[in-house]
């Protein structure tokens, strides 16, 4: 069988095991970042994100600061995702020879950007020559004993919801493919190329929903809506029906589909890397989560609900089942 | 200027300066691995290290559980040269889709036999499709308060020493290089594969050194014995010199050189990656540090001593100073 066969998933389950029964391990393979136990007052949280040249970024696509910030932020928000604070950062950077410095340089201090804006440090890291560029990102973070917000605690009767708004990566992928990075001569298009350039991983809406102890699960958009909450059901064994009527679309996406003659819907569910937080909840706690000072200053929609049962189902106004063109990211 | 005129130890420097002066960070860019204090009762220690196909290594040299378990070997070497005790291991895997699966997981299982061999677990990765194969590996582990062990100890006056034998993983590049993978039908070579193979960290060693309180500064040998010797001179601000003739040299190579009419001793003072350590320490503590049990089963030979000034001179036994062809392994 070919690893484009057994997929990034069907890999991921063959290595799982290894970890298993290794008290040091609270949290191994299968969520957003690791979590051990190393005898510390907090538990440690580790994440690694690994980006390509021509896969992950395109040099022509964004300034080489903004990848690195990208890379970052990427990193990071699995970070956030388990509710912990990102403390040290290390950088594996495949970089070309024959690169002018400054091009590296740029993209390292990117990277630290994205680290210093949530109050982490960049801490080493390991430089080889290679003819693609390539980040591996590793962050280590901390959490409080028993504030871990996992994907597997999503409970029948409990409400999905999501921070932000979806869709800007999407668009913005959707936009350099079709028309090249002159689409963004149109200021319309503007908060999408923000967005996509200079992403904010939800650390601080993390750490809130972690402490408030009113969320009973968590991960971050990195996939695509869909495909995320797949994820959440999976792990969690239960069903979640999302509605995509209530999905809430980033701004400047509208314009961009229109554009395009494009579906900012279709972004927004299947085009990853949104960086938002994906939550279950009681329905009952919506309000009290809502008015997190973090989580307040960038919205909290309800998008679904959770039942028994497997898989997803993403559901029209009507209540008729859509089919999506596309499931979301696949690494292979 | 171009990132190979600037050079890895240039690009190093230009981002060092970003970890400085946060209290998280003990040790940061510019030793084997980083020491952070996260508040536990011991301090944690990570390194990452990245090898990609065709650079690091090469599909027709090693079967892929070899290629897995010495890139899990070459991480925890940087973490035994800290005298750490290696914990949780992560990986960033970008494998080719048109992979046979079993070749990834091989890949995997070499990488988790490392891992268990030393005591840690496999905890998390992160994996992506790639024309090019590569392995990051980041290890994460723990010292006590106060024992860490750096590149910058070595003081004027004390001698330099090494654990082992080198040479081993020159020889077996040089073998491979002209003569392909038949050259291991002669059995005289057979102990030069192995430990090119299958190398092995010498975690116990590095943590027997540290717990002594006898040893003042380490390194793992991994840029070439010369050019290792160059970093704790710069981090430690003294000269060292090398006594060539005491260099100890691993079985096979002398066998290996007289087939290909090269040094062995060149491998040992160039060839790099032997994961053997090197340390400073008082002359008359050599005999104490050479009875550790850990120390004793692989055996410790003085190659030099530490004096004022900087840089390193290799000398022959008339104390003629050594010109070397290459001054070891560079990055760029």
């Amino acid at each position: 069988m070919l690893l484009s066969e057994l997929g990034e998933f069907g890999f991921i389950d063959t290595i799982r095991g290894l970890a298993e029964d290794d008290p040091r391990v609270v949290v191994g393979i299968g969520d957003d970042a690791a979590v051990l136990d190393l005898g510390g007052p907090e538990l440690i949280v580790v994440t690694t994100d690994a980006q390509f040249e021509g896969r992950h970024f395109d040099l022509t696509w964004l300034t080489c600061h903004e990848i690195g910030q990208r890379a970052g932020a990427a990193a990071i928000s699995d970070i956030a995702a388990m509710g912990a604070k990102p403390a040290a950062v290390f950088c594996s950077a495949a970089l070309p020879p024959d690169w002018v410095a400054e091009r590296a340089q740029d993209l390292l201090a990117g990277l630290n950007a994205a680290i210093m804006a949530v109050g982490g440090v960049l801490a080493g890291g390991d430089t080889v020559g290679n003819h693609q560029a390539a980040l591996d990102v590793v962050v280590v973070g901390t959490v409080p004993h028993g504030e871990a917000l996992l994907r597997s605690g999503a409970q029948p009767g409990q409400a999905l919801a999501v921070t932000g708004k979806l869709g800007a990566t999407g668009a913005a992928v959707a936009l350099l493919q079709v028309l090249g990075p002159d689409c963004w001569a149109d200021e319309r298009l503007a908060p999408v190329r923000k967005r996509f350039a200079t992403p904010a991983p939800r650390v601080a809406a993390g750490r809130a929903l972690a402490q408030s102890g009113r969320v009973s699960a968590a991960m971050d958009i990195s996939d695509g809506l869909a495909q995320d909450a797949g994820h959440v059901a999976r792990r969690s064994g239960v069903h979640i029906v999302m509605e995509a009527a209530r999905v809430p679309i980033a701004d400047g996406c509208a314009e961009a589909a229109e554009e395009l003659g494009q579906s900012a819907l279709e972004w927004a569910l299947t085009g990853g890397e949104d960086f938002e937080l994906l939550i279950a909840l009681d329905a009952d706690q919506v309000e009290a989560v809502s008015e997190l000072p973090p989580v307040a200053e960038i919205g909290l929609t309800v998008v679904g609900r959770i039942e028994q049962g497997s898989g997803v189902t993403v559901v029209d106004p009507d209540g008729d089942e859509m089919k999506l063109a596309r499931g979301g990211w696949s690494h292979f």
